[in-house]
């Protein structure tokens, strides 16, 4: 199912844009996990709107009610489920989108799918607001992770074709009414040799299950990834030796740190490719179900000229969901 | 589990390089599907070693025997279980890779997962002699999306970083005793829109997770990929309109035919980058588990300097598989 | 995972006793799918407790908040929760339980599977009120089988060994401080020839794991069920014959409609044994954890003497939400 | 999928009573198990046809061949597939069965589910036949519990309704040409305490599951099962005690060693009721899809008036294989 990800560590993500909650429900967090509450609202934070003069303006306080699953803090062995929810009022101005697909959003494809029952509001499921359960789950992973002396760390490593200078790139897409995408880079940190698998649970594939479950996504390479179709083997493999404490590593890491789909010990690194948020006010052509005809639309409202920054902690979670369910 | 994929269109890859045979167990064919062999052995051959003067020696005939769930040539909707014998005979010259882990391979990583007791010879179940039962399940995939009006077909463009002369490239590695890598385009016609959904289970995500399951695939990109984290919005959307059919259409299709992770009726495209193949004659550093210490390893015997054009119909059969299981 | 049920019509079960509330994650649902919300609340209320002087007196609403997944009643593609509040206050008064485990419970069980952190309360995640969030997924699924012709009916036909005079009975047992269990059969009407298939998605297989998972279930027949271990081939077989529609019928029933695990298109007739219920008051011998020594304890608070007459909807739940998994 | 059973130790049963051959592929076997080929042997041939007077004369050797999955008879990590071929001519005298379903068999449901394509031949892949690699991977599944100083033993308590002197009630059976069911009780005992889960995977539906994969099993029950719906509360429930060694026990045994879906440290101990054999020489009504009329068969050969017996060791199988899924 499209919604569920995981199956040690498994949950469902529930929710639309402006249904009365969003949230989700988790099997597979051992009894007795301790849940550092502060942590994982500090985490939920770093991917919320409204935090700086950038983004959206939207503001949502984003605290999860957990209703199940826990006594206290520590989890009980059964399903854990946490809720957010929806404060902001139903608009009434999603009849335009009804009728005219916003170009580069799940709009039409939805409307195809679901027979125009979909809930077209904020985008409903489709939304990047269902990033927020995600960070949950992926909060509670990262803890889980922790205990294990492994650490996720992503970052924008390009934003609109740059690799610095990113307030400026993003207000000047802003000001033009446009939109700018970017690159995230994931680094995760000690995990040891010989987790995953070859074939379909390779560790590539599952990471990368994860990561394209992020709305925008377009692109997943790890270690050298598409530079390394370019390399000569001797170029490209990583050597082994010992090093001093007699562990063995690999002199560089260009496979970032997964052989035949297992972890070598070395690092994970990854990127992923965000495309630039479809929502723009500049005019764009579109159709019109109503008129049967080809149309124009800008989106109204204030959107995110970029939500690559935004991003990096949802990288973070979806990485680390997809770690530890390899791992319990 | 790491050698099963798919849910409906469901099949898991069994064999080593040197077991006694490899082959694949598929459910979910519907009852009634003629498998036309001679297609399927049409399809397989295009992936065989030996066929031209740049590939590995090893010549093997690769003729699936169908244990099971057909009636002549038609599905009676029982497990399809196929296997290819293997004729080769086991090496003994294996006891080098045993005590040497060779760089770029699954050797080492393999050896700590499962402590030892992996199957050595060829690389056992991570050799990619075991695309070829992938080929079986994604030929047969090929079949059923071709009754639906869809086609799947990947080429190599580029290999060693060139998108030409790809032969002369080759040549020109194996003669240095090196080996060199390449980016296989693969462009998905006929896919109804509707298909895939949001999150873990769109389309991105799902082809990714099984094209990642090919050896030596280091990254995948859909569409603009990585080239769309370039992009501004108002490059990236691709405009909706009316055809003179009626039918709505995207003006140009840097989405790679995905919206949302469903299909938006377009081409769905998408890049997968090959890694350089590991096996090379040049001299490598390593380790030897049996002297403790750093080593030299020369990879012997001979082995395809680029496997990059042998694994384009296992990028099809991947990508088949992939979708078909979206589709029954 | 063990709250986690289907895979075309999927569920997760979540929430405890006197967690904040219970609930139920579903993906599945078609959207459009209407869902009838008088319908669903009169069926919750079938299995609602303080419904006679017979069974417990603790009353709660159990009206369902829908989360997510809906447009107005329609369900919009997306997964659907609803949950229940819990509006008991959390008892302090499962001191003794955490220390001295009720014989036929969950609780020496839960406790060495979760090592202590089980929620205790009330039976946490075991307790019989989680066959109300099931009750929301079997509901729904009632309603999506009716569409298709199919109704489910269960009914208690005996009660502490007595095929009738149940009240009389309950009573009795109740006035003695004891408990009485019973056997429920349902019967499945409409189901057309050629749903589930061999093996272990046999109808038998997959109806048994959801009933099953009812609390207090400990066996579960088909048709004629163990009876028909005592029979001859000549007497068990049912003949088929063609009725006056030209249909193909048998001419009896002692299949349970289901051939080779597949429908055959009579009624599906299953029944199920309920062990009594475990909370009694009369003494019982039991341990103390704190003592380390053998111990006697009595169950507080009103109980019911008879849980199968609630029980009866959850039957029709639980084999709704298996067969209806078969049928999206 | 039908064929396919667990999710740790996952198996797909393939074949058809008269294809190239039967078996099993199998996902989960710990690298590094050594598989005793002389006692997987020895169990298997507890199955087998033929060996007495009762049984069908059918005869087959049974002797799986592994194709993969091991180096020498070790596991190596990777599927395991062995196989056993089908030495038996095809037989033509299947027409009859493919014009006049069989009362009791599939061959009208599974008509009705492939649309005509099913392969007739012996029961296809309805036959019992292949409950010969569901002891593959059982027996297997029964090495690996030994190791955990688990044994699985069941027996027939009941055959024809009679609990002794079974040969004397085959023989009237088959002498009647007709045939008889039985009810066979399986032990399994050295199961730690914790093992199973609240709901759908607890121990009850997970066995029953797997048991009712079974051909002709129509009834599973565990501890006193149907009798304990007509026991009072203070009969049934199990006191617990510590024994001499410290150990906590229950005082008598109905849970059967299973409270709360999880086992107790008690014997888990379950019944299945068989129907008796479906294909009998006597006549019986059924229909002629050809001449589209009500008909008279008479099932031709010799067949086992009674498979009670030798479904002895599939119960075991079947329930080794459920249970180790769940502890690996």
């Amino acid at each position: 199912m499209s919604s569920t990800m995981g199956s040690h560590y498994k949950f469902t993500i529930f929710g639309q844009s402006h249904s009365p909650a969003i949230g989700v429900t988790i099997e597979g967090i051992p009894a007795g996990t301790v849940i550092e509450m502060d942590k994982l609202q500090a985490f939920l934070e770093r991917r919320a709107p409204g935090r700086n003069a950038l983004s959206t303006q939207r503001r949502e306080a984003d605290v999860p009610e957990f209703l199940s699953g826990l006594v206290g803090d520590t989890a009980c062995g059964a399903p854990v489920t946490a809720i957010i929810r929806n404060t902001s009022a139903r608009p009434s101005d999603y009849d335009e989108i009804r009728d005219m697909p916003r170009p580069g959003h799940a709009d039409y494809t939805a409307h195809i799918k679901y027979g125009g029952h979909e809930d077209v509001s904020g985008g409903g499921h489709f939304s990047g607001r269902l990033t927020a359960p995600l960070c949950i789950a992926g909060g509670i992973a990262l803890q889980l992770l922790e205990e294990k002396g492994i650490t996720v760390s992503a970052r924008a490593v390009e934003i609109g074709g740059r690799p610095d200078h990113f307030e400026e790139t993003i207000a000047a897409a802003r000001d033009a009414g446009d939109s700018v995408g970017g690159i995230v880079e994931c680094v995760i940190k000690g995990v040891p040799a010989g987790i995953g698998g070859p074939m379909f649970d390779g560790l590539e594939g599952v990471i990368a299950k994860a990561v394209f479950g992020i709305p925008a996504v377009k692109g997943v390479e790890f270690g050298a990834g598409f530079e390394a179709a370019r390399k000569k083997g001797s170029e490209n493999n990583d050597g082994f030796r010992f090093d001093e404490s007699g562990k063995v590593v690999t002199e560089k890491n260009d496979a970032g740190g997964i052989l035949g789909g297992i972890s070598s010990g070395m690092d994970i690194v990854f990127r992923a490719a965000f495309k630039p948020t479809p929502s723009i006010a500049l005019p764009q052509h579109t159709i019109s179900w109503s008129r049967r005809e080809n149309a124009e639309i800008r989106v109204k409202g204030r959107h995110d000229p970029c939500i690559v920054l935004r991003a990096v902690p949802v990288v973070e979670a979806a990485a680390a969901a997809a770690l530890i369910d390899l791992m319990l």
